[in-house]
C-alpha cells in the first residue's frame, strides 16, 4: 500500500501522548463522579432526522451506508421500516443525551446528573484542517419540566474543580466566562430590538472581527440604529469578578440607554447569584463577561465559555449553557444545563506547547532479565510475583547479553532491571565469581542491590508513569 | 418524534450497567498495564481499501459519506486525492493496529506491546439481531521480521490473568482453549490433503453442525476420503491439560493414520511448550483443544478461544492467535500475536444472567440536606469539604422537608444524608428543641451521629459503588 497512511482531521496519539490523554480523562472522571455525576455512553449513531433537528449543523454530519447496500440496490433495503432510517454519526454528545433521557426517562432518577466522555465526528472538508474525529467530555443535569437556577451555578463550578485538578498534570489554569441570555436578550428587547438570534450571532463574532464590523452587522442585518448597536457593544464590553461590580456596570449602561431594569432584571439576578456563589467556592475562577453569546440558538439562560490563563490564543476549551427545550417528547420537556470540554482539541494544542512531562512512555517499572532461554520460566516466575503485588513488569524479550537487555530497558524508559540468582563460577583466568542472590538495578543511577521478589517495591514515583507539568 | 428511539444492534447501558462496564474496563486496563502493555487508540475510520485487504468481511463494513457531498455532486469531491479515499468504520482493532504500527514504526520500540479498548462497527443486517456497535479489548505484541514463540505463551496467560481479576466483579471463571495451526496443517498435509483453508473452515463448524456434517463437508468440498475425514475428526477430538497427555494423544492419532511426526512436530512442540508454561503459571486455566480452528485465514501459529466455565453456551468470549503476515509495508513485515475480548457481547449476556451486584447506581455516597434555599451556600460548603477529601457528594436539589430529602437519597441509592447544624428553638407547644451540630445519617440503618465535615469518612465499602458477584 503505497499511499500515505495518515488521514487529515483524524488525530492519533503515540503511546506517551495517550498516557497524558488517559491521565486527563481519569482525572475528569474522578472529579465528575466526586460531584455525583453518573457516567453513561451512547451509541455513535443517531437517525439523521434527530441529528438535523438541532439545525445549522447539517453540513457536518457523516452518513452511514452498509457496503452491501451500496453494491446492490440501495432502495431494496429501504422498504423495511427500521432500515429505512438513515443513520449518521453524532457530532456532539448533547443531542444523543437528550434522546437517551427521553428513551430511558422511566428508569432514571431526576434531576439526572450525567457525565459522558466519547468520540464525536464532524464531516468537515478534509482541506480545512479541522478535526473530523475528536473526544468530548460533557456534564449535564436535566430534570422534568423545571430545573432550579442553582444548577446553573453548580455546572461551571464543577468544571472549575475539574480544571483545577488537571493543573497537577500540567494543564494551565482555567478562567470560566459567564453570561446570561435573559440579561442580554432582555436588554436588546428593552432597546426596542427584535432580531435577538441575529444580534447574538453578531456579538459572538466580536473577538474574531472586532467592534466596528459587529456594529455594521447589527445595523445592516438586525435593523439596529447606530445608537442601539453601540448600546449592544457597551453591554458586551462589561466584565466583572464580583456581583456588586457587575450590578453597577449593567445599571450604568442600562441607565445611559434608557433600558428598564424590568427587561433584564431576572437575568441580572441569576448572573449575580452565580458570581456570588462562585466567589465563595472558587474565587477568581469564574468571571462575568457579557460578550459571551454562544452561536447556538437553543440556550435560554446562563451561557459559559472557558479559556486557559496565559493561553487565550487557544480559544474556548470548554463551553455550554442552559437549554430549556432541547429534550422533549412532545408531552414532557426536560430542561437542562451542561458544559463540554473539547479534550482532543485541548490536548493537541497543549502537546504543541509542550506543557506536559511524562516520566516514561511505557507502564513497565521493571524488566526481568533472562539468563538463557532454558530458564525463561524462572524469570516469568519473578515477574508473576511482582505483578501479583501490582508492579508493572515485563520479561526481557530475548536472552541477549545483560548489557543488551539493560539497553533495551533504557530505550523503553523502564527504570529497573531485575537479575536472577547466579551460581558461583571460576573465570578463565582462575578468579572466583561468588554466587549472587536476586538483584535489582536502577539503570538511571546504576545502583544495584539484593532484592526479594516477594517484598521489593519501586518508589511511589516510579511505580506508574507520572504525568506532571513540564519544567520551563 | 413519534418513532421508536432504540436502534436494534446498538446496545446502550443504564447508569448501573455502565458502572459494571467501567469496572470491567478499568480492571482490564490495570491487568494489561501491569503486564507492560501500552495503551493506544486509533481513529474510528480506515480507507476502504485497507478494510477489505483482510478479505471475507466486505459485507460488514459501514461506509461514510459527508451529508453535504450526498446532497450535491458526489463526484466533485472525489477529484481531490485525499477526499477520493472512501472511508469506512473499522470492524475490529487488529487491522487499524497493523496500520498504526506501519505508520509509526520509527517512533515505537519493538517488540511493541499494546492494548486497545474501543468500539468497533459491523454493518450487519438490522433484522439479524447482531450487534452493529460493540466494544472490544485487545492485546497484541508485534516485532519486525521475527517474533519469538514465547510471546505465543505469554498472550493467553495475560488474558487468563485478566479474567482471573474479573472474577472479583462477578465474571465467571475462564478456560482458554489453544491449538496450533502448524500442528493441524502439518497433520492434514501428512494425510495427503491440500485444501487446508477449506478443512480449517469445516473443522471450525464442529460445535455448530456436528461431526457427521463436517465429514460430509470434508469429503464433498475438500476432496478428502472417508478415512482422511475421520482422521481430521479424530485429531479435532483431542483435548489435554498437560504436555505429556497431549503428546501421547497426538502420537496415537498420528500413528493410527500413518502421519509422520516430521509433518506436525514443530506445531506440537510449540503447543506442548505453551501447555507446560501455562501449567506452571496458571494451572487449569489453559487447555489444549485441537478442534479450535478459527475461521480467519491469516493465523499462522497458535490459535486461541476462551469460554466461561459453566457458561459455555455463551460461546467464545475472547479469541485470537499468531499472525505472521498481517502488518507489512512491502519491504518489512511485523509478525504478531494477540487476543481480543468482545466486551459488549460478554456483558450483555452476563447482564441477562444477572451475575453482577452493584451496591448503588450513582457514585454519590453523601447527600447534603438543604435547610432552606437562602442557606444553600452552607450546604455547598459542606459538600466542598467532603469532595476535597474525595468523598462523592451531592447537595439536595431542593429545600424540601427532610423526609422528602431522605426519600430522594433513598431513591437514588445514596447511603448517607448530611444535616447542617440547627439552632435551639421552642415548639408551638412550648417544648424546647436543643441546638444540634452537623449530623450524618445512615439511611439504611437509621443510625445518626454528630460529624465533622473536615474529618468524617464513609466506610471503605460505602465510599464508591461496589461491583461484586451476585449472591445466588
Amino acid at each position: 500500500m503505497s499511499r500515505s497512511l495518515a488521514l487529515s482531521g483524524f488525530p492519533e496519539w503515540l503511546p506517551a501522548q495517550r498516557l497524558v490523554e488517559s491521565a486527563v480523562i481519569d482525572s475528569l472522571r474522578h472529579t465528575f463522579a466526586v460531584h455525583g455525576f453518573s457516567e453513561i455512553e451512547t451509541r455513535a449513531v443517531e437517525p439523521l432526522e434527530r441529528l438535523l433537528s438541532k439545525g445549522e449543523t447539517s453540513k457536518e454530519v457523516y452518513l452511514l451506508h452498509r457496503l452491501q447496500e451500496e453494491a446492490g440496490t440501495a432502495s431494496a433495503e429501504k422498504s423495511s421500516p427500521d432500515a429505512a432510517r438513515q443513520l449518521g454519526l453524532h457530532f456532539d454528545l448533547t443531542v444523543p443525551f437528550a434522546r437517551y433521557v427521553l428513551e430511558n426517562a422511566g428508569k432514571l432518577v431526576f434531576p439526572f446528573r450525567r457525565f459522558q466522555i466519547q468520540k464525536v465526528w464532524r464531516g468537515e472538508r478534509p482541506q480545512d484542517g479541522r478535526f473530523r474525529e475528536f473526544t468530548q467530555a460533557d456534564i449535564d443535569i436535566v430534570a422534568p419540566e423545571e430545573l432550579a437556577a442553582h444548577f446553573e451555578v453548580e455546572i461551571p463550578l464543577v468544571m472549575a474543580a475539574a480544571f483545577e485538578a488537571l493543573q497537577r498534570l500540567g494543564v494551565p489554569e482555567v478562567r470560566i466566562l459567564v453570561n446570561n441570555r435573559r440579561l442580554s436578550e432582555g436588554f436588546y428587547r428593552g432597546l426596542g430590538l427584535t432580531d435577538i438570534d441575529g444580534i447574538l450571532r453578531s456579538i459572538d463574532k466580536l473577538d474574531k472581527i472586532g467592534g466596528p464590523k459587529v456594529i455594521e452587522l447589527l445595523i445592516g442585518e438586525s435593523g439596529a440604529t447606530a445608537e442601539q448597536a453601540q448600546a449592544c457593544l457597551d453591554l458586551a464590553a462589561i466584565t466583572a469578578t464580583t456581583a456588586a461590580e457587575l450590578e453597577q456596570a449593567v445599571h450604568q449602561v442600562g441607565g445611559k440607554y434608557g433600558v428598564d431594569q424590568g427587561d433584564y432584571g431576572i437575568g441580572l439576578t441569576e448572573l449575580t447569584n452565580l458570581l456570588q456563589s462562585a466567589c465563595a467556592q472558587a474565587p477568581g475562577s469564574i468571571i462575568a463577561d457579557l460578550k459571551i453569546a454562544r452561536g447556538l440558538d437553543y440556550y435560554t439562560g446562563s451561557v459559559y465559555e472557558a479559556v486557559l490563563v496565559g493561553h487565550e490564543d487557544l480559544g474556548s476549551v470548554c463551553s455550554g449553557g442552559r437549554y430549556d427545550n432541547l429534550a422533549s417528547d412532545g408531552s414532557k420537556t426536560y430542561p437542562g444545563v451542561g458544559m463540554s470540554i473539547g479534550v482532543s482539541r485541548l490536548l493537541s494544542r497543549l502537546f504543541a506547547k509542550e506543557v506536559f512531562d511524562v516520566s516514561r512512555p511505557v507502564p513497565t517499572a521493571v524488566l526481568v532479565a533472562v539468563n538463557d532461554e532454558e530458564t525463561r520460566a524462572e524469570s516469568d516466575a519473578v515477574a508473576y510475583e511482582l505483578r501479583k503485588r501490582g508492579i508493572p513488569t515485563e520479561v526481557a524479550p530475548s536472552a541477549a547479553k545483560f548489557g543488551k537487555q539493560i539497553k533495551y530497558a533504557d530505550r523503553r524508559g523502564i527504570p529497573y532491571v531485575w537479575f536472577l540468582p547466579s551460581p558461583a563460577f571460576t573465570r578463565a583466568d582462575g578468579s572466583e565469581v561468588p554466587a549472587t542472590d536476586h538483584q535489582i538495578k536502577d539503570i538511571r543511577s546504576g545502583e544495584q542491590a539484593t532484592a526479594n521478589p516477594q517484598t521489593w517495591e519501586p518508589s511511589a514515583a516510579d511505580w506508574w508513569p507520572q504525568v506532571t507539568p513540564a519544567a520551563h
